[in-house]
């Protein structure tokens, strides 16, 4: 009844060109740009030391230890998205491996975050394919059980809609949904210009409690110095 | 009454040449090649980036925060096994560090799989030992209490009887029945050769739906294509 | 009414001499040299490969998602700290980055303890900055509420006192208590003297068994040996 | 810029007749009946046993530690309502006690689901208010910083949107679009009908093996029985 | 390859005398007469308040979110027996609830040990079947992937061979290897009637130091008091 | 070196009258008064339902899977102490059962904390013997090495002297420090009045928004209604 069984072939992409300035971007300052929302879960780790991704969602909805929808979103694949895999209940299973990363990336694909387990790490560092994922197994999975692609899923506690950027890095996975994208990446390009001044003067010493002004503040809240 | 306190010396262990042969598979093949069976859970992580092993199992039945039974089986060795410890309960402790593996080495032993924690991370990586465990712990243990040497135990939800084949890498850690390693050997190397032939054709842009004829168990399914 | 909106400016520090001293062990020997105490959770993990710090403490108490206090710890610094921060309630979220960290350094801080996440990875890694985290997340904090700085406080299942030495490294975090940091150094010390002899022995194929006379007590405690 | 600092005050509610519909029936047939959609993580629970709730949403985006926004939400309550409060980052502090509760059956709420922790467990439990959330904790929570009320949020894995049907009982918590909410009741009330001549047969020892038909498909895919 | 797909009708069951003897021991008294071996993890609980069970095991090897061998394991109950369910990965979904519990019961079996979630927990409640789990989940299952019955299963940590004997009460679950049932429950008995004889010691406050003869063994290993 | 191997016998317990007072108080209440300090993880949770208690502090410190120390602490009890016991490391294992709740009550001993497991479930509640703890587990422990007994002690987090008064009820498990025991219970007095009038308000449906008087600072923060 609900979003099962159905794959949507035409999606609204965020503009390429948001996407790719927001590829230049941290996960961390961009999550900030976007008023602290947007992170998934922190148990979203790198499956290789070093990945990182950036691109447009193609969704897949999975069932525990079922990867066959990943072999339906391959197809969906443009140069530029990564899919973003959600899964219908917790699982650790390996549900995407070397032969997939090779399929998606021959579609134009640029890497997979998956509520759920990955294998062939070895492989996927040395093809350099990035991975983000919350465990990794080698348990194998099944094709028996239709899920969906390119429906909202909600992926390690955050919602993607079909075409939303994501970008992953060593500090976890956001998704900037795609309305938003060129106005995130102009808010996050700002604030990293801001921060380079203030790393300066951090630098040289000076405290965020003054660069901050933060003493008024702390003193009215009834802070006591002793000694 | 059960099983506790006792050290076989006489074990069957695998086949070598079909141990080599498993060695040079990795654990995904070889776990599917097993029917999906005999992988422990996925929180055995190698203690440093990069390690592998692939032996015979002697095994080990420790307790919490106790590792006694480490010493002992030191003793049974031969070239070419690996110990296997499992725990009579859940336990982080650091169990094993580079003093023991030393002593392991100089028996024949080429690593260690354990169902609790282990120290020396540091050391075990320059001694390129390698090591799987669920934890990192600098917490040292006991020598008070009997548990047993190759015995069958159970490691991480996996049951390993002594001489049978444990082979680990980043994607985890699997064991094959003795009965089985040449078998096992062989399914694999033949997954490998046919996976060889899906990988260019993937490469070339080839997809699965159509290399493994999904469409139309999907279509049956009910699976439906929107724009 | 309990240690809530202070900031101790005058503590007393372990002596600089047995810190450096302390600094050139591990924090197993340190570990096994105070008897097994003053270990923290072995959930405490470096954010960057090949991390480790020693310094003395500056203490801070934060509350869920609010990093007020380390911008007051930033003062209270001197060459060699380092800071350690517990949280009132567990907290993932990311109180720490590369900007504080630019900070702390530029005030004599050495390096990080946090019962919390940090962010900013790859830069923290860059810099060479040390820190050890319960998680890693992009998540940033408010400024709020008060918490105190240099009071006691229940760091990963440690008590920290203000002045006492931290070590860090591969195997976890230790503490240990500024008067006792010189018993310590010599006890370590010792251990490791003894320890290189044991090696040699392991090295060369003495057995455990023999090297540290279990085989009688194994006997009396009941161990039997069958073929 | 996301959604946060707003509260919308008008949502259209499900329909009142298919809100009362649901709560004759179990989380896990509604769950069945939207095709396995709709379920919160099973971590979580009720906070006192017996507990159980069915209304519409009043959605709540709070952050770690703090409840600012579950007072704002209590203004926005009517008749039959449930508040669903989501959290930006994992957080188990005590956000909601019998105070909260007072207030929230006095507005017309019938309980509470929160992705986080709640506490006077006691005393809800003598008042007989349902709670369902992810832990118990007596840990207080400030009122700092804004965000959000009848927004679309996240709660434990789930999409809930504003004014959404929400039932929560011993094996659960489900949430239904107000849209479906009328299908998923008619759905779900057949497969009660359904299931009681099941039930009949079953008990009287009929195999399901034969009531599902399942042998043809149990040897097809290759099903042996051994003796 | 690999014990999959198979049924064993023909299994030895333990000595129905000694398991209604073990059915009047409890979980701790049982393991400990054992040399405390065969206890489950203890993330295994009671569905509902005050279950218990004990019985002889029919163990069945399931999959992820796949329930298709709990039907074709109840054609294999008799009289007495209890049905232990093992997962071939980490699941928490909902594979049971109150038809399979009326089947189950008409065929003769007494309750259900699973290492995966269970629902429908008020109804088994009213129905008084035991059952014990890892987890309570509204999320039900397929009918896709062959698994076994009888077979060596891994539930929970603890080898389980079919024709055991299952206990489990508000303590755990223990397994009994079916050879030993016997002189366990001997063990368990006189065990039993030699705590009773203590309890009444203690309750007069003699000391466990004197009861057991603990203060040699104390002194001896350093203990000091003092004021 | 640190702690290890000691008994105090003389220890300085909170005034009887403050602690009888504080004995009426929830915890939440009393977490409240101190400033949210002394609560221990959430993760503590009474052994059986309707547990709760208070009293006055022996603790000891205990080793994975060894509850010697029990013993030794059993001898220092007083009427109305409570033993709260820490862990050198965690450890799910079942400590504590119902002979040693036999010997504490024999002793004056009103109750048990323990950072570990509890067994005999059953029989504590059939005594109504209180314990809170982290597990239950019918794992028995050894007797084997020396910890102490009314040493400082951190317990799930919580620092915790001799002498301290310790309270637990649903909500969880807080430490008053002695010195701070008479003040605490005030203040928890005068905040229990204070609510009593808030609650009444709130029933008749007076909004915590006006109550608190919230509206200003909200609207400072910038939240925005709409429609």
């Amino acid at each position: 009844m609900y979003n099962l069984g159905v794959v949507r072939r035409n999606i609204e992409r965020a503009d390429p060109a948001a996407v790719e300035r927001l590829g230049r971007l941290g996960v961390a300052t961009i999550h900030e740009s976007m008023g602290r929302a947007g992170l998934m879960k922190p148990y979203m780790r790198p499956a290789w030391s070093g990945a990182q991704l950036c691109g447009t969602a193609v969704t897949a909805l999975l069932h525990p230890g079922d990867n066959w929808m990943l072999h339906v979103a391959a197809e969906q694949l443009r140069e530029g998205d990564v899919v973003v895999a959600a899964c219908s209940a917790d699982s650790e299973d390996g549900f995407f491996g070397e032969l997939l990363a090779t399929s998606f990336r021959a579609r134009g694909g640029r890497g997979l975050v998956i509520d759920g387990g990955a294998r062939d790490v070895r492989e996927l560092a040395a093809m350099r394919f990035p991975v983000f994922s919350r465990a990794i197994s080698a348990k194998g999975t099944i094709k028996a059980t239709l899920g969906s692609v390119n429906v909202p899923v909600v992926c390690a506690g955050a919602l993607v809609n079909p075409g939303d950027v994501v970008v992953a890095d060593d500090d976890g996975v956001v998704v900037v949904p795609a309305a938003l994208a060129l106005r995130v990446a102009e808010a996050g390009e700002a604030r990293e210009a801001n921060e380079a001044a203030k790393r300066e003067k951090l630098a040289a010493g000076v405290l965020g409690l003054d660069l901050y002004g933060m003493r008024d503040a702390l003193a009215k809240a009834g802070l006591k110095y002793v000694d």
